[in-house]
């Protein structure tokens, strides 16, 4: 009798992957599905997908069921995507017709090997292929629950308080910009010296905002934080540079990447350069601002461009960030046995104070 | 009868400063200066030179005998350099006689102090500083004991095994090398990727070859390591990327800032690119490089610049660094109370094995 009651419950298999460009802590959530997953009979065989819907598209899937315990504890301290990801999209609206037979091809993977909790961490577009999947699903009456997981240092994903991986970048680049502070400060001549750092964040601003916590006092860098939501003023720019070296001898400012001039335009893109194919040469947002400061204020000035460090920095990982990353994967499990899915993981702020 | 014998003693004040770019040790070798001296009544009052010979000069000197011991604890863990430091030089060579005055004014502020005991944490030109003011003190018949600290992330100051400073930026490049080939790798498409981190190195590619501790096997990261003293072969270093690619879907090269042509002219001073001074722009070697890679070989490049980054990194010091540092400052007021002048402090290595 209970055998029969077992073969009406919800059963099958899982598949967990990942997407986007890495976090620190993205794979602490691949620990956290796997972690709860193991914890509930109803999911019988844990999979991986490599690269993503990519590498699930070519059936590259790994059985992560017999890893289990072993892994887990190294997953949650390893940088970057265990799993690897991939930037790949279905793109109905550009091309519906590829979409189609990946969509055909994606449920003949599913079905074959008896998915039926597919879990994604990602950002925006991992979540709309997640979303996608899960309306497919409906579509073709194919028992599945897909849930998203979120995941992206840009901070920039709707829905969730704070994203998972943001906390990590800004307790590294903080640190950072305060160290490279202390640095610069104590070489400070009579002719001033300043110090640009270059940050991610193409189009949002969260992670250049976000090193304002180097901040102990008024006079501590970062002393300007140029984001690419607001456009560049140059003569505010360089008279706040000029204030700042005049009171303290030196001037900390840290640029997101995406950083737009007063025309809109990013000023990391100097179109007036060209490579030896006729390409213009994006030599960064950090370098194009050392030109206009040395030029305009005959400013000693360095860069620091952290790039691929800044996400991948497990060294110096947040233990908080690393610990909600993999709630969000134990939180997405749940859901999905909760009959669940379409839906994403979300961080609600319960607390102002920690 | 004792106080008579005492007063036969050599005796006085110290001075202690620090001078160069700094390390994250610097701080350290400081904290064993004042820790020893603390410990020797014949050493009687403790002054840090602010900036260093720049600052002496100027007679900015602070008492540091009361802070002794809160400071040293915090001291050892500080980055920068917590008195400031110069890049003035006294020079005989090219200006004498502005050297003649500076040595006058110099002197003139020891003695105004009582200073008998100097210690100059630097490199090799401090090195040099040190040498000349301990020869103008026999001239002069001034009583006073030099003795240099070694210091220099470059790892390019003759006599000793290695120098304090070049193992913490080592730990941090090496591990952010390793977070980087992480990173990347698993980012790794059919189309592959290539990722440049310049390090620091001007001359010397010792922080760029010590990032080889960060390969575990033979395919891991980095892949290829340019050094400033070997010029850059074009050819055998695209071949070498693109059979990297081939191999593994992604390439890890750690450049030395300094890196050569085949001409034997920095890459990283672009002459064709002008900015609107007309001065040559320095982009920098790794989006030099990044440029030949992605014109040749048509290959997504990023780069990582880790700047003053890499030797303000306190987060990630060494300990073994810090404590050989200490103890530099440490062997330099002992040899200085032997009566030793003129003498830089060394470290000998006594096994290969740790």
């Amino acid at each position: 009798m209970e055998n029969t009651e077992a073969s009406n419950e919800f059963t099958g298999n899982l598949l967990v992957a990942q997407s986007g460009g890495p976090t620190v802590v993205i794979n602490s959530s691949v620990a956290g599905v796997i972690q709860e997953a193991g914890k509930h009979p109803e999911i019988e065989e844990i999979y991986g997908g490599l690269n993503g819907i990519y590498g699930i598209l070519n059936e590259d899937l790994i059985d992560i069921n017999d890893e289990k315990a072993k892994t887990i504890g190294a997953l949650k301290h390893t940088p970057a995507a265990a799993l690897g990801t991939c930037r790949y999209k279905i793109d109905f609206a550009n091309n519906p017709e590829q979409a189609s037979k990946d969509m055909d091809r994606l449920f003949q993977v599913l079905e074959a090997h008896n998915i039926r909790f597919f879990f994604y961490a990602g950002g925006n577009d991992s979540q709309d292929t997640s979303n996608k999947i899960h309306e497919e699903a409906v579509k073709r009456g194919y028992e599945l629950r897909v849930i998203g997981v979120p995941k992206t240092i840009d901070n920039d994903l709707p829905h969730t308080d704070h994203c998972p991986g943001y906390g990590s970048v800004v307790k590294y680049n903080a640190t950072t910009v305060m160290e490279v502070g202390e640095d610069v400060g104590s070489m400070a001549t009579d002719d001033g010296s300043c110090c640009i750092v270059e940050v991610m964040g193409r189009a949002a601003g969260w992670i250049a905002a976000g090193t304002v916590v180097a901040k102990r006092s008024e006079d501590d860098a970062p002393h300007i934080i140029l984001l690419p939501e607001i456009r560049l003023n140059e003569e505010a720019f360089l008279a706040k540079i000029k204030e700042t070296i005049d009171r303290l001898g030196y001037c900390i400012v840290v640029a997101g990447e995406g950083v737009k001039n007063a025309a809109g335009e990013e000023i990391g893109a100097d179109k007036s350069k060209i490579d030896s194919f006729g390409h213009a040469v994006l030599s960064g947002a950090a370098e194009s601002l050392k030109e206009l400061i040395q030029g305009k204020l005959n400013l000693k000035t360095r860069t620091v461009k952290l790039g691929y460090a800044q996400r991948a920095a497990a060294h110096h990982a947040s233990a908080t960030d690393i610990d909600e990353a993999l709630a969000c994967g134990v939180a997405a499990v749940k859901a999905a046995l909760e009959g669940k899915s379409g839906f994403m993981v979300k961080l609600v702020r319960l607390a102002k104070e920690p």
